[in-house]
């Protein structure tokens, strides 16, 4: 199932888009698609038949915001250089083991808000990424087998980040990752079921229409169901959490001087295999 | 006054210390001390109003667990070597600017709960540390004494550390401040009218009974004030989320070897003037 939110910032209602495109109301269903309804299988359930019955409401798209497809996201776990290919041009050596930070969750906007460009930045970046959304609570998992085990679904995330306020004030990267707005997520919420293969999917991203990023998540180094028990081992991960597995090559950052960072009026548009596409327009803080 | 939330945990009812330092029921007042409270003068005064009453009902603290002082907190950020007598313990340069690092929400305790050594855990560390709680939203505040008037009030907080999960598996230190109970908080919220210098505050902590924290506000290298005005640059506060303004010398890590860090069965107590006391014990998770 493809399951989104719809309506004003914070006003938002569940739906979903049934098989032939069509978008629907679930909100005579289930209150909200939240880490609640997630873990719950009887609720789930009942989305389904309803989706099966092809008797919900269908909701007009048209002028319809799309909002971040979970509500009341626990937490957002953010895995660094998790791509061959992007840790190349970073220059950074490949990891032993998860690079392992934070967005709050209260950066996560929809995937068609506007982005921010902080006040003082000159190093905003993006970042296309496939985002896991947790389904079971998670507490140190014994395999990858059992970490896929307990994603819910999955989601296209950018994970905006201000390359200074991340690399030269001092500390972790958490300062560049965080700013108002950093975390657009959605259109929608795929149920894992729908992912065979989630080590299988392109990722694509474009800035003022020019293709800047082109990978798969073949190239991560530590795949989903991994990084799943890898972070369960540090952290317990509950329903509705998030972790957003890292981005491909083809950030600013990688880039010959001078680098080419966001600036308000610039568009960057995402995709991912299967789980739709983003829009945003840049503005200044 | 000192706001504090009793019951068993995901239940807990709004309370009061009065000025006698009697227990006092708010549920009949405020449905619960959150970000929403904090951030409603009107509601604020309506609990100031009942409180001075004196005609609250009594609430018999015998038997009864004391929660986290605020619910629903958004995020929780923490400063790191903030104060110059904790950064000369660790052989760490003072920074230039504040260290920001992250702990999510859902790692805050009631301030006398049990604490999980982490499996795998063999450096397992203490960090007395006192909590701000952010009264009004804060977008690049532009003084110190702004950064004040956004503070609803001050909590004791217990920044439980892993070391090795910090410093030595790569990357960001929130891998080894995320554990399961590793933020216990309380045991109240005291308003800032109460606190008229928060830059005057003895801090003490110890270990089965031996004192090992017993520092001071005064040695803060940021102030609470300035704290909230830098963070306010890279992300926005909101109301009920938490800042841990780091933590003075005496900490496990800082100490000759064999470093004492804490193991099952080890009792941690915690106080900050005027704020009260926490009292866990250690158990493995």
């Amino acid at each position: 199932m493809k399951l989104l939110r719809v309506g004003t910032a914070g006003q938002e209602r569940p739906a979903l888009l049934d098989a032939e495109g069509v978008l629907r109301d679930l909100s005579g269903v289930v209150p909200d698609v939240d880490g609640a309804l997630l873990a719950d299988e009887g609720a789930l359930g009942r989305v389904r038949d309803a989706a099966e019955s092809g008797e919900l409401p269908v909701l007009d798209p048209a002028g319809l915001r799309i909002g971040p497809p979970v509500a009341r996201i626990g937490k957002v776990v953010c895995i660094g250089l998790n791509y061959h290919d992007h840790a190349r041009e970073t220059g950074a050596q490949a990891s032993a083991e998860p690079v392992v930070f934070f967005k709050a969750a209260d950066t996560v906007v929809g995937p068609n808000d506007t982005v921010l460009v902080p006040r003082g930045s000159v190093r905003t970046d993006w970042e296309v990424e496939l985002a896991v959304v947790i389904g079971r609570t998670a507490r140190y998992l014994e395999s990858a087998e059992d970490g896929l085990a307990h994603v819910a679904g999955y989601a296209v995330a950018h994970d905006v980040s201000e390359r200074e306020f991340q690399m030269d004030r001092g500390g972790t990267w958490d300062k560049g990752k965080n700013c108002e707005t950093f975390n657009p997520l959605g259109p929608w919420l795929v149920t894992a079921d729908e992912v065979p293969d989630p080590q299988a999917l392109g990722l694509r991203l474009w800035v003022n229409g020019e293709l800047k990023q082109d990978g798969t998540t073949a190239e991560q180094i530590f795949p989903v169901g991994e990084v799943v028990r890898y972070v369960s081992q540090f952290m317990v991960l509950y329903p509705g959490d998030v972790i957003n597995t890292g981005t491909p090559a083809g950030v600013a950052f990688g880039q010959p001087e001078p680098k080419p960072y966001l600036r308000a009026g610039d568009v960057v548009e995402l995709e991912i295999d299967g789980l739709g596409r983003q829009r945003q327009e840049l503005k200044d803080a």
